[in-house]
């Protein structure tokens, strides 16, 4: 940069872009910051302090952890003077950084009943106010930590909305946690049809302007065969027959480490299918509260051995990752069923027509690719480096988002992962074939 | 009763007694219910939800719970016409009693965030109120089981106590849960001295009229050789030198059960002792938050295997709770530290002069007798049969009280019982010898 | 002693006397030895090694354990010069005596496949002959010392034996480890009765010239109430009729922790009761190998929890300790059903006839008593100190011993222990009453 | 085949083909055989019978496994009039094949004392013969499973060696297993090298004439970038280094999932390295015994989450399956140092001279990919199908063979898989860079 000669009026254009980027991440800033606020509006203090499961967090933490991200790698990092909030949040809502230092165990975050959900909301606005303060003085590098941080928060929407989810389970009054949003979510069945797609060499990965997360790099060129991909998700339907010929009591559809997984369980159906005795499962439990089994929904909350087996029992099997992307590339993301407010959201029914249908939102789709290095994938340097690179071992790339995923925070280089085991997400099942 | 013939005056001299006793009985009823009530009031919804350990249960539990012991057990038997205030709150909020139904798993409590506080409070008084309304009614019997009502809900306020210090101390913030109450907890220390008490035949166990729990019946003969008895509990001072001797670290001085726990706990000092480097155990955790340690208060916050670990070091022996009860029978036991209000409670130093000193109140003190049938032993009919009698394995007997047990509450006879492990209550330890 | 005046008459006199005794210790040392021997023969050198579970040990440990104790308790601490046959082996092969040093982890004994069982044969015979050498130059001290590894050798008889069943069930073969000795099992069905003991004050541990263990003494005086004890032990008859009529499946037979118990293993029958689906449990399985389930003979393999719970099905209760060895005080042990060779051995029905039949042998009799210290108790000193005082806690008494226990090894005042827990022992259950 | 028309010469040149293809099986058949039981011959009936953790099993097992393979798969399924030699077997050992009925559950293999290692290699002669018995009339479908079968008794050859080693370790005794070959196992120490290796793309997998394991088929294109490999593998010297530098201490060279492994089972060194207090690691346990720790020998014995760490604190990462398979190309595999008899085996220092040194033979190299289905995988039919498809989850691919695998079983194709924990087979670390 420093050999260059720019005339004043470059000078200015670069920094009216500069400007202009500024504003643009304060508004997605103060949108994204809003949300989540908002989404704790429903719980109680007590909703927002319990912790369900280890793998869960309650929402104040998610609340609060969201925040100590800016504080920690923003404010205390690059605005001088800055006097963090309180000097115990680091241990109590630092996550798993170990470069940030010591913290409270994980599966102890549900003992956390002070600070109160009221005080956590105060160090939200104390944290946005300083951001905002110190927004036109921020150089670029620092824009990046804060469109990270707001990236990363998108990420604890959709925890936060999972883990009350799984929470609201657990109590035997099964209440509702969001108002019901208007859509209908039954509609005609459709066969599942075969979409052909062209092998070759690609070149997948993130690599253009847009924010994306370490792991989405670099671009990368993989040989793929020819494949076919299921036009659509499968459907509660779909997985009833599967219930019915047997499908959880049969071994030979079933990795070993699934089959394990059944029996240790008892496991008989998806997470959150509500069994009646002589009736099966005609109910489930949602974000609104119990609610009727929709048959042409696509299946939701199951695990990857679920998927596997599903996929096995259907004589097709799960994408790779390269699969599904490489097939996603064409697609816009924006349209589908997204988080946009504090509502209840559930996957919907796939729509009429040909061609790939649910890529983006619905639901998050298992891949048969284990969540590993792209080739030459370097993580960031610092803390913000332990953001994905040292979970790249024993999980699954799930891709596409899903209905509790922020709109707009989705790509087709999104790569998300789970355990095998895990399905208190909004995970789904679309089937893969060799040509 | 039907076969005497009764002259008016002695009728009606019967009826004022009963009526008598149906005023006080609702006295105690409305004390002892505005009593657990005023205990949550520093609670916030989270605090009052939280469950620490499967041993512990949430503030709003016991609220409730308590409630629906005089719900299911006088309410819903002996009021016609009665309808319970929300048919889920059985599974909810039963304890462990099997002839009353199913339940929710114990270490799931504190999953139920849902109903809150709030509703927890206004279902107490719903059952309030109609307890209090149909008082005038009540047969005897029927007043027999809310005096039980009272007396359980006596051992909850406790317990809600017990188990918000330990959540309390699962927080880094170390929040205090009630006001320091104007107690000095220092006092001039006093060596201890050893009382001598005869042997001889002695009856035990509760006979007369006041009211007991079944696991104290019958009255029963025991022969007792004659023994000393210290004068007064194991201070924290004390304590410290058997730490400072190797106490936790020679096996010598524990049982077999406790030198394992021990070393798989990595115990080093009682409960709520506050280790800092180089200082050894300045300040322990209360009520009121982090204090600094009071070295002439009896020792607070261990378990079994401490208690007959420090007697062995000290050249002693834990006392039976037969020579306790016998030593205890000629005293007093309402004046002593107990819980009057929801204020901060705390052991206190024990005042000078001659005789045994600290019987009732400060802490429960350690027996070396298991919790056993006395000899004659039958527990109550129905449900309420299940209170003490089921858990007669395993546990070893407490006597005398706390300073978190409720005035009024105790008795010489009165048994409380504990597995050797267990130390989250106000236990405390007194000494004895064979002569 | 210093202050008498003997004559040479009476010198000469208590010098055969301690000859006399010198050589009737080296005979039982010699018997006790060869029975254990024997006991190893029909074993092979992996049955010998195996552990199958925590609670029991392999039989080459028992075997190489026993030996231990000789050599460190008796030839290391009083023989000069003797030089212990290998270094390694304490720590392989000491139990849990803390004050003789470091040992192998209980549960990884069955990993010590070396020594070989013939190794540890050798070093029997070493040992043996070594304390066969110095017998001529023992103190009264030491002859004690060989006195209590006798017995503490009869112990471990009994616990090879125990180990070695729990061991071959684990085997889907069921292996005999024993061949059946001429005993029929079968008998005439007798209805139970009640005996009637008078209360009084009674003096009861061992306080005579015979051998005894620290526990059991000292003698101490117990006031004890009229009782009815049951004539005889509880038949597998009367099992299956409390099988029959739910006592597996009703809470309410059952203590707290027992019906815990009970699901979580889904207990549904004795231990070694083999079921066949359509006919019950028609076999169990014995040291002999499965085998018809004998209805006269007393049910066996049943832990606390169960005898407990059959009592209260029963409408009676466990006896006492001191009710039983009060009972028991008028009967001469060695005639019962007890181990003499290496023969497979099992409990027999009672005998007819008026009386208390069946208390010495047969099985164990699981008592409602925690074994804890008697009055004035005081453990031996040094190491063997360790040999009871410290398991007193959470367990229960069990009286009478059984027909694994060698003959002559039982009184009255005998104490057992065991877990409520546990049933891999013979052990059975006598009913008690209040009068 | 039906249709083709062939002269007699050509008739009799395929016969001579498919009876010197006869021969030479049955040789192998024959080697294979002898070898197992030659590996078995130093144990002793107890060595042979014990399990020193679930995921190991007893050599008796392996030796009586192996013999069901081909008894089970071979015999029963093809040779009419086959008796079992005993119908128990199957479920005893029966590893893992649902398709082949209930079988004992893993961790209780240990407990099988009986039968004996004595009944076992009866059962196996018994076995051998009736393969060979047989061979005269096998099809080309059951030659090809015995020849699986071979394969399959090779893997266990490998593992038999791998679980004594670790059972031993488990014996203060630290026994040797094996007489020591005489190899030299020190070396002069030369300094890694990097080794350019061409990318573009590559056809990998197994497609040719000879066996392979399901997994390593099809052929199938993959597309590499250039990359550079270690000459050779790190070595004991280098980990020391490693070791000092702390890392086993800085959690930033870990994964999450590593640097929780490392911290609850507290490790501070590879597998079987023996501590001395001042001296570091000095020795090292082996199939003869302690050991002194060879600078130059490569590190064996380590888990992947150390082999990841170890890459990362060098700055380079682990190679991938295919980058390795790539390279390996045009190695030979059946000169490296591999298992030929019954001695004890360990990986030997790199030979000098350019090029890549140690591929196949010394140790199993583990890479970065995780075990998951070459694209067009289709396991085998019928129960053999069960071999490797279903462990697709959790586990990473290991290449090139050990020194206890036994020679002739490897090829550039060969995928092994463990979990990231693993690290009780002959495991080391190759590492890698981008270009």
């Amino acid at each position: 940069m420093e050999d260059l000669n720019l005339t004043t009026a470059e000078t200015k254009a670069i920094g009216n872009s500069i400007e202009r980027s500024r504003t643009a991440l304060m508004s997605q800033f103060v949108r994204v910051r809003a949300l989540t606020t908002a989404l704790a509006m429903p719980l109680s203090d007590a909703d927002a302090s319990a912790q369900s499961m280890p793998d869960a967090s309650p929402a104040k933490w998610h609340l609060a952890h969201t925040t100590w991200f800016f504080e920690s790698f923003v404010l205390q990092e690059f605005v001088s003077g800055y006097v963090p909030y309180d000097t115990a949040f680091s241990y109590l809502f630092n996550s798993y950084y170990e470069g940030k230092g010591e913290r409270i165990a994980r599966h102890m975050r549900g003992l956390l009943t002070r600070p109160s959900l009221e005080e956590v909301l105060q160090y939200r606005e104390h944290v946005d106010a300083a951001i905002v303060a110190a927004a036109a003085s921020m150089s670029n590098e620092v824009m990046e930590l804060v469109k990270l941080g707001c990236n990363h928060e998108q990420q604890h929407q959709e925890l936060l909305i999972t883990d009350v989810l799984h929470l609201f389970y657990q109590n035997p009054l099964l209440p509702a946690a969001y108002s019901t949003e208007p859509l209908n979510n039954e509609g005609r069945p459709q066969p599942m049809a075969w979409v052909k797609i062209d092998g070759g060499m690609k070149v997948l990965g993130h690599g253009g302007e847009g924010f994306s997360f370490d792991c989405e790099r670099p671009r990368h060129s993989v040989w793929l065969p020819p494949y076919l991909l299921a036009d659509r998700l499968v459907t509660n339907h779909e997985w009833l027959a599967f219930i019915n010929s047997g499908g959880y009591e049969k071994s030979e559809y079933w990795l070993s480490d699934g089959w394990a997984w059944v029996q240790q369980n008892q496991i008989r159906a998806p997470l959150y299918w509500i069994y009646s005795e002589g009736e099966g499962w005609p109910h489930r439990f949602g974000l609104a509260g119990p609610e009727k089994l929709a048959l042409t929904a696509p299946v939701s909350h199951i695990c990857f051995y679920e998927a596997d087996a599903y996929a096995r029992w259907a004589g097709a099997r799960l994408p790779t990752e390269a699969e599904w992307e490489n097939a996603a590339a064409g697609y816009v993301p924006e349209q589908g069923v997204f988080l946009d407010d504090a509502l209840s959201v559930r996957p919907m029914p796939a729509s009429a027509g040909d061609g790939l249908k649910q890529l983006f939102g619905d639901l998050w789709e298992w891949t048969g690719s284990a969540f590993l290095p792209h080739p030459g994938f370097r993580p960031e340097a610092g803390a913000v480096g332990e953001y994905n690179g040292k979970f790249m071992s024993g999980q699954f790339v799930l891709k596409g988002g899903s209905c509790a995923t922020p709109r707009n925070h989705i790509r087709a280089s999104y790569r998300n992962f789970f355990y095998p085991h895990q399905r208190w997400q909004f995970t789904g099942v679309r089937l893969a074939k060799d040509i």
